[in-house]
């Protein structure tokens, strides 16, 4: 089954430590959407503008991602820019222009609404509601978000959470949604605001789940060299949903397998700039790591 | 087999948001001991002064610890009062008065000497190499530090770090020694100071260990209530060492699974103030834990 995927599509100028990189292909969407491609076929919903360069259309296309619900528009693609500390785990954004994301409102296309799984990756809750108000009758919805919207929209977040079966946030969102520092007393928290699985990612200390059956905890596949961490959190979230769509069987049986294979693409997402990494990997890579941490974490 | 266990015995006074417990039993040597007492008999080495409540040699005796290796001698007893922050995560040391401990000379009794499994717990590097001198041939030696000896001791670890099979460190530590912010870099260093085991700690995270098989990532049991975290380190390298010391096959076949006992233990530690939980577990409610981390870490 496909996976329809909401979500920003940007470009991101991202500064490291190490190196420079004007314009990549980035954005909620973009990462999302890459990563499901691996296990399923993907319809993305978004917004560029004209001078969106051809070669990332290429790029999505090379991923089989459906863009008949991508809206290209008179002005420009969202363009975000940002810089890493030393340790890669405090970034701060250093220019943020909207875009012609200011004025998108996401328009599925007749063959999309009726779409089984859907990820609303990071992007404003009202959008995310309008795309839901547009679909018959999903099986899996996950929904995603960042602490800008728990500042300027989180009215629109809270009546957004009984609508999803998924809710993914990291852990200082989780903090600053509940005021809990623990993470288990957190996600019951958030349980109560709707969502019956409840994921919080934990960078490279992996991920935890609190579902119907329980907690799991997702490890991170080990890295001794991260060059950009940039969309890790939507690439875990978009090859976990592909997988999710694809798996035989029930969700709660596939869901902790899924949250690794996310978390193995989060692993190479991390080990180039933007999507240069994860476009140059093929499933066979992705599930060696994923055979990998199974070894990695038996005992 | 026994372990022998060096390190601090001493008084907590600990203060946290929600309570303040004045002279409880603590140090790195009475966690540990406790902790390993689980799995195997316990040689402690220490030193307490005159003040040492007769309660708290009780409670070593009723651990079936051996405490022929602990002096009483004039003096105060090692005093250390500390505050937590609302996070837990935060501590700031409010008093250290050393007393006893700053002249403190281990003396091994000629039972103790051949012990194979030996634990040298936080405590001056120079101590724990004097330890190590008096011992015959121990199969297994395992090390535990602090930032203080980083900061004040190196060269003694350093010079310590050959003679020891596992050293165990917690991730911030690790980042202060070898100035590498990637735990998996870091381990990479500090193999290269001598320990074929090296394994760092990271709280409610868990661990990481980095050893002859490669690396095992270390689940901590889920926690909804932290109560005082002190000793968590030295119960989970107890934990370990006292697993390891009587589990049947190599020390490699065995070391994943003593983590996961070590982690377990370091859990109930974390549950009371002191050892107030630990003390009140029983091997079984440990193996509960054991079995349930299996099933939350299974994918």
């Amino acid at each position: 089954m496909s996976v329809l995927i909401v979500g920003t599509t940007a470009l991101d100028s991202i500064k490291t430590p190490k190196a420079e990189n004007p314009r990549l292909l980035g954005g909620s969407a973009s990462h999302a959407a890459v990563a499901a491609s691996f296990f399923s076929p993907v319809k993305l919903i978004g917004v560029v503008g004209e001078d969106f360069p051809k070669k990332y259309i290429e790029l999505y296309r090379r991923h089989k991602i459906d863009l008949s619900g991508l809206q290209i528009v008179p002005g420009k693609t969202f363009h975000w820019s940002g810089e890493y500390e030393v340790n890669m785990n405090n970034r701060r954004t250093l220019l943020t222009e909207l875009g012609v994301i200011e004025t998108f409102t996401p328009h599925l296309p007749e063959t999309h609404k009726t779409a089984q799984f859907v990820l609303l990756a990071n992007i404003a809750p009202a959008l995310q509601h309008h795309v839901l108000d547009q679909m018959a009758r999903p099986k899996f919805v996950a929904v995603d978000t960042m602490d800008l919207w728990l500042n300027i929209a989180l009215e629109d977040l809270l009546r957004l959470l009984p609508r999803v079966d998924c809710f993914v946030l990291n852990d200082s969102e989780a903090h600053q949604l509940t005021k809990e520092d623990n993470i288990f007393a957190a996600m019951k928290k958030i349980h109560k605001l709707g969502p019956k699985y409840v994921i919080i990612k934990k960078g490279s200390h992996g991920s935890i789940l609190s579902g119907p059956s329980g907690h799991f905890i997702c490890p991170a596949y080990p890295l001794q060299d991260v060059c950009d961490p940039t969309g890790a959190g939507d690439s875990f979230v978009g090859g976990m949903m592909g997988y999710l769509s694809t798996a035989r069987g029930s969700i709660e049986k596939n869901f902790r397998r899924a949250m690794v294979y996310g978390s193995v693409v989060a692993s190479f997402c991390c080990e180039g700039f933007g999507l240069n990494r994860t476009t140059k990997i093929k499933r066979a890579d992705i599930d060696k790591r994923v055979r990998e941490l199974e070894k990695l974490t038996k005992f």
